[in-house]
């Protein structure tokens, strides 16, 4: 029931890739209005599940209604469903804020993983995971160091590149640069011996190829992923102007229409499916809220791609390290601190 | 002597400007050097003045040795002559953080001014300016409110816009979005009457007129400004890939070149000149570290455009209103408390 279009676009893309890929579907809303609308577009939904619920999230309500005033929304249920393993991934359009939350506290995160992150696959070639792309707004170094280690493994599973290269965003290249934070986890960073870590990297620098994962806070990781689908959008009209402006260049359109079109899908976000919320104890995918039947179906593949590589398994483990390592460090610490006062 | 191609373009760009503009010319730097220069290319320096210094700060050098180990370079003469009033204006290609630093401390900051800022044109249209793109790493609410202040006055003076519309950025467009500087910033910035703010606005609208002056710290600012910059510059690369896929596209691309020329040039920050740090005594210019003749030229008319506008007088004007309104405030807030205790 989340997003702009559901529940129809949602109900479509279901559809869609229930005949592409080899799985099976629980549809969790409002069954009437999910019936009525399959009645008067001709779809046959014998094949899905229905789950009833007549509550919905809305975009404007406080995330945590997922857990307290709309337990028994849609999305609420969803995610119980998947939770006592009914499913084995839940895939939504709907408000971020609630989904992630959801996640966290119904779904659960890995033990020993400390913040989950709503990882966004910008659409360059090779694509790069930015981790987080917005659910995390005040984070520290532990957890950017966390969402590397998380990023690495996503982008091993999920795209099979070997090495990751990780970068950390900053303002500058220098090591010296960013506010305290960025400081911090630099040094945290070049010291794991489980990621391959660049250095940092600037916003200028990540469309030509120069790490496989990103990470950052929430809120800049935000304006980041925004501002690359502003001036996507923005490109993508200056074009089409440059060629409608003459007849002369009207022909010129015809000619390159195609692949205007394929630039238009890369950097259009609906084109790239769902964003993985990395670090939940099994797959939830937050599609686009904008998304239309082809972008959820997408969004489907996704889920399906992360079910079937294991990548929730591989995450885990590495959480597992990292916990080790940081408890390691603490003792050291102690240990360190203890010997002086003697 | 700053920037990556100086000091030949630095030259250039300043013997194209004193043709085009009524002014007339300081160069600041190595007077062997620029004199072999001009011998070597033929330039005729003769109504330029030139004042001797061998000492140069680098990219690489502590923004803070501009008032400490590099008093005597090129940078901290230029604005000591800036300050004594031997001059209208600085234009500098060099390092970002030491002319910024000697701005403030040199030059000095009007007096009611907590912090300056480097403003920078968005290459939309209508065209956005961005304060802080990067010279303040950290930043409170009363910062973002004065340099909300600024901006309006500069894009007034500068770019004859009668009521600009200030846009806070932010992770969404609700008041409760952000960290606590955009909470803290979202409330100042309501109840300011001097200024015409919109709300929160998001990193993938800025691109489609929702703004004149949008403000957000130094870091975020740096990320937005530069991650426009790449997508610029990876989008241009994506239409010419287009056009010279086949032998008919090529043919398309001689139809259209001068347009992507045109965009080229647009999305190419080297062509808007140069970043105003704001709330100086005297307009101080921060030129592109690439700039070429072409990008230095075009920072000096902006100097020039600064000068001539008065916005200086007209932020000085503003920031002694902003300061007597946070005077009002804290008096307002120690009679409140003081009638409490009574």
């Amino acid at each position: 029931m989340g997003g702009d279009n559901a529940p129809l676009e949602i109900i479509k893309g279901t559809i869609a890739a229930s005949k592409e890929y080899n799985a099976s579907f629980i549809l969790v809303g409002n069954a009437e209005k999910i019936k009525s609308i399959a009645a008067e577009n001709g779809f046959d939904l014998r094949r899905f599940e229905i789950v009833d619920t007549d509550v919905s999230i809305t975009m404007e309500d406080d995330p945590l209604c997922v857990v307290r005033s709309k337990k028994d929304s849609s999305m609420a249920v969803a995610l119980k469903l998947l939770a006592e393993e009914k499913g084995d991934a839940v895939v939504s359009a709907g408000n971020s804020g609630a989904l992630f939350t959801g996640a966290s506290l119904i779904v659960r995160r890995i033990r020993a993983v400390k913040r989950a992150a709503i990882g966004a696959i910008l659409p360059f070639t090779p694509p790069v995971l930015l981790l987080d792309s917005g659910a995390n707004i005040n984070v520290n170094d532990e957890n950017l160091e966390q969402f590397a280690v998380m990023g690495s493994a996503y982008m091993r599973n999920c795209y099979g590149v070997m090495k990751p290269r990780v970068g950390l965003l900053n303002n500058g290249s220098e090591e010296c640069k960013g506010t305290e934070l960025q400081l911090a986890a630099y040094k945290r960073l070049s010291k794991n011996e489980n990621i391959n870590f660049i250095g940092n990297v600037e916003a200028n620098q990540l469309a030509f190829n120069v790490c496989d994962v990103v990470v950052t806070d929430g809120f800049s990781g935000n304006i980041l992923l925004k501002s690359i689908e502003g001036m996507g959008k923005l490109m993508i009209g200056e074009m089409k102007t440059l060629f409608l402006a003459s007849n002369v260049s009207k022909l010129s359109a015809l000619l390159v229409r195609k692949g205007v079109r394929e630039l238009k899908h890369r950097y259009d976000s609906t084109e790239h499916g769902g964003a993985p919320i990395l670090g939940i104890s099994k797959p939830v995918i937050k599609a686009h809220g904008s998304s239309n039947a082809k972008a959820f179906k997408n969004a489907i593949r996704q889920a399906i791609s992360v079910v079937y590589t294991g990548v929730t398994y591989d995450i885990a483990q590495e959480a597992e390290g990292f916990e080790r390592k940081i408890l390691e460090e603490r003792n050291a610490k102690h240990e360190k601190d203890g010997e002086k006062k003697d």
